[in-house]
């Protein structure tokens, strides 16, 4: 172990600000806890004149941060800048090579290129770290490539997205629709202006791909993660699931079917005797279903300024105190090229809403059509409009495989008498 | 890194078999995950000739298992014996004077004997890990002394004992009184024939101790905690709380005031808002205030063979890994003799449920003595019964002190009109 341990911080944004922020304010209780000296020696961002609220005076400025990874007084890279490709891709690899170790935030990043920068790490003999990238300050990579290692994993769930899960708890705490909610949102600073990533799902599921990696000892495989995300969903779900007592989370899932690896980000119908049901807002959760441990939970802020940079200040310390762990929970040599399967193959159970034209016959029609498929019907809610127009039905059904589901659920989307595109969602009632 | 990490095994328990099962189990996924293969040498348990259901032989008896220290078929030694003095103590110290890295599920041990065990190791070099004596499989201890390490800790609330949170919750949706439980559990086998430890906070002490030790990187020191037990709730205090909106909980607290820590076991009032609230039956829990990720949250099985398992196996992986961490999240050089203060100086709001006679002037009497020492009532109940017979008060106060509650309460168990010890518990309404 070296007296110090010397940080390139590239990217300044609201993370890298609060990194510096605590290697400032606990730079003694740092020495204390790792023998070692945390220190920035250069920082780097697009704008070098804005006050940024942190002295940086005594950092080294540097413009093309790519440089970074080529400084003799730089040992650890810290990458803040996001994108899965241009600048944040040249950075890590750049200072993988060059035999620096790298701590990064960044979920695109690893989820898209992660086999091949473990690799690169390995075989330069170097750290590379990510838990700021998942679940914001939750030490989740860690509980799940050191602590959970003796388990072998059969699923995991995860509410991974602080925008869509504050969107879903504003939805139904204000009785407010999807798109109010979101402009309201944006002007707080909790969505992007460009929320695509957060309401579709990709966001959640650059993280399910790196959780999934290490559950299951395979290389991420972000392009096999069905994504699905909360944009279509209606006021009216989010209050009928909670009359049938239920909260709809947006979660990330992976599981092993038959062998086979299944992914996905869906919302989901989540029961009150489930810890994921409480956790609203801006707060993350894991729930991983493991064979010892059985079901530990993990909760905390997702996302955040020091939430996130105390992650990113967790996996610095273990730099410095000379300890680096396998990148997905093994050698890269030993990571499985992972035999995915669809979703059609997961069974559970579900709920259907459906608009639909009210006159005689209508049940009828769907019903025979969840018949046809086997899929039997739990229990059924129909909301009355004025007389002559379109009603809600909801629907919740046993336990059906998706792929059966889906079908019929399409067929009843084509009858006459259905006059909007139905809703279904996923019931996860085992949590 | 060697290629074989050999153990030797002392303490044929629950979690002794449940440490063999995962190693026959899982030994190639092991193998993957560390690059190494993890072996048992060597067993060792009071009775050779009893049947644990599992197949132990391929491995080493050994009769003493002190002498497990100084075999060279060892690297680590796995203390799974218990108990703060005697066998567990010699068989730890003898493995890390022999250069043998310790891993342990003994808290009493460690909290006992901590300090001198972590000199010891850094001494020699080796490694001592502790996961499974704190909250059976969670993984805070990593979390703590890795994850969060970049945080200054201001508190940390735990359920820490299974026994107790078990007869709390039993109590509560079983409607029954306290020793009724308890011998249902003991039957259960949820209680010991002696519940003492578990019940009077003796237990849950002992990793409140540990955890402190690494929140604020002082010396473990069991003496200062302050423990008090849930012997004395009567159900009508949980269900007093409950009408109240809270649930009892017997929590290990550990928090600096001014400076000192503060640490006690005892029974609060938890909000239903806190993520505390639903954690119940053997389920264990561990809240944590710090300055920069705030207030992440973990739960999972207290206790039973294959969650502590799965916590001794973590411990295991870093090992083979070559993994070692400071005993107590830095090195013992570093470690404060902390300055404790008593909870006197704990400033919270309390429920005090009083059983006095059922006469004219009782409430005077009463109310004077908290304004006699600047409390103020925030609401009071009365619960009526038989005209003449005593009567339960239940008040919840303002914020106050400790000290100073204490002694009014004192003072108003000595009036005539008090029939019973008055029962006071904390209300932490902020977790």
């Amino acid at each position: 172990m070296s007296e110090v341990l010397r940080l390139g911080i590239a990217g300044l944004g609201t993370v890298g600000v609060g990194v510096v922020e605590i290697v400032q304010k606990h730079g003694a209780l740092l020495k204390r806890r790792t023998g070692c000296e945390v220190a920035v020696s250069c920082v780097s961002a697009r704008d070098s004149s804005r006050d940024r609220g942190v002295d940086l005076s005594g950092y080294g400025w540097v413009d093309d941060p790519v440089t970074m990874a080529e400084r003799d007084d730089v040992d650890v890279v810290v990458e803040l800048i996001g994108g899965s490709e241009g600048i944040a891709y040249d950075l890590v690899k750049t200072a993988l090579s060059n035999g620096k170790s790298v701590v990064t935030a960044n979920k695109a990043l690893m989820a898209h290129h992660g086999a091949e920068l473990a690799e690169l790490a390995e075989a330069n003999g170097v750290g590379l770290s990510y838990e700021a990238a998942v679940a914001g300050g939750i030490p989740i990579i860690k509980a799940m490539r050191e602590s959970l290692m003796g388990n072998e994993i059969a699923a995991l769930y995860g509410i991974l997205n602080g925008t869509s899960n504050y969107i879903l708890s504003e939805m139904r705490t204000g009785g407010r629709g999807f798109a109010d909610v979101l402009k309201d949102a944006q002007a707080k600073g909790y969505a992007e202006a460009d929320p695509a990533f957060d309401i579709n799902g990709t966001d959640a599921g650059h993280k399910l791909t790196l959780l999934a990696a290490i559950a299951f000892g395979v290389k991420p495989n972000f392009d096999a993660v069905e994504l699905n995300g909360i944009e279509h969903l209606l006021l009216e779900d989010i209050q009928f699931a909670e009359e049938l007592g239920y909260r709809i989370k947006l979660l990330g899932i992976t599981q092993k079917i038959d062998g086979a690896v299944v992914q996905s980000v869906e919302p989901c119908l989540v029961p009150r005797s489930s810890p994921l049901w409480a956790i609203e807002d801006v707060y993350n959760a894991v729930y991983v279903d493991c064979d010892a441990v059985e079901t530990p939970f993990f909760s905390g802020r997702g996302a955040g300024r020091m939430p996130t940079a105390s992650s990113v200040m967790g996996d610095i310390v273990d730099l410095a105190r000379g300890i680096r762990v396998p990148v997905f929970g093994m050698s890269s040599m030993h990571l499985l090229d992972a035999v995915h399967a669809p979703m059609d193959r997961v069974k559970s159970r579900f709920y259907l809403r459906l608009n639909v034209v009210d006159e005689p016959g209508v049940m009828a029609s769907i019903t025979a059509v969840l018949r046809d498929f086997g899929i039997s019907i739990e229990s059924m809610v129909q909301r009355g409009r004025a007389p002559g127009e379109a009603v809600h039905v909801v629907l919740k059904t046993h336990g059906a495989l998706t792929g059966d589901m889906r079908t019929a659920v399409e067929q009843i989307g084509a009858l006459d008498v259905s006059v909007e595109k139905p809703c279904l969602i996923r019931i996860e009632d085992d949590l």
